[in-house]
């Protein structure tokens, strides 16, 4: 990526953190009004980022610090037996570990996934979502780290369900957050 | 699915089946001009069985017994470093897991992925493929305890390269294959 398109892209993702941020401090009525507007902000910025999630039916539905929900639609991702494909259920996995960083952490550092083990337990016949949840200063330790050290792993582990609230598979992440 | 439409598909996948195993099996002028014909309408009935793969740029590339190569496309794949995304790689492993046993066992058995753990070594800028081997008997040994027992395990480790042939990525995939 070029200087300025970096340039560029850190303002864009600064400017969805903000909107994101302060939308989320209160529960005023101003800032219930702004959310929907940061979310779909925020789903821009990952689509832009990775095309393949979009494409692929991906969407954040709610954030805030040490929290994610995401969801995956069935629809385009089915397989010859009527359920969901593999492949859908790794992208639901595994953007989040990008995007609670780009929320939390500062634009010096950027995380990179080194390992996803998914483990399929049962079909899924209807959109998966998945929460992530971790303590609030979770992230900002491990970014003073790689900060200090270049360097820093994190790892998500999550639960897939379908809308029936069952657990249909389950992921263990490990990413790095690096120093840029 | 309908009875109907897997007797349907049954008989589709017989077919290509029939196609791929007569091109391969000598390597006469004619057998080798079926060749593309019959490669083309594998990846025709994977794309039907699973759109997302088809939709990602998948594509098997070769296959025999024992052996299978399948490539993914950077173009569509990429993300915000100009690297490829790693979930275009969890279909590129994945995948093969399915085909090999459509190419080599019987309707009878149907393969179900369990586990596939991927791991991320290297940034990829290119295509990238991966190739599997196993001894030519080894998904028959392993569709006869499936046929005894209702199901029985096997497993594709692999390594992903990009068109340098570095190894990018490796996957390990554990599979069921089951009694239909």
């Amino acid at each position: 990526m070029s200087t300025l398109a970096r340039k560029l892209n850190d303002e864009i993702v600064g400017w969805v953190r903000t909107a994101l941020r302060q939308s989320m401090a209160t529960n005023t009525p101003a800032a219930r009004l702004l959310r929907p507007g940061a979310m779909a902000a925020l789903n821009r910025v990952v689509g832009l980022a990775v095309p393949f999630a979009r494409r692929n039916r991906f969407e954040v539905l709610e954030i805030r610090p040490g929290y994610l929900k995401a969801r995956i639609a069935l629809k385009g991702n089915g397989n010859h037996f009527g359920t969901m494909y593999a492949g859908p259920m790794f992208v639901l996995a595994e953007i989040p570990g990008g995007v609670m960083p780009l929320f939390e952490c500062s634009s010096a550092t950027l995380p990179v996934l080194k390992q996803l083990t998914m483990t399929y337990l049962r079909p899924a016949k209807s959109n998966v979502t998945v929460e992530f949840s971790l303590p609030p200063d979770a992230l900002g330790k491990v970014e003073a780290i790689a900060l200090r050290d270049g360097k820093a792993d994190f790892d998500l582990v999550g639960e897939l369900k379908d809308e029936d609230g069952v657990v249909v598979a389950t992921s263990r992440a490990l990413y790095q957050l690096r120093k840029r």
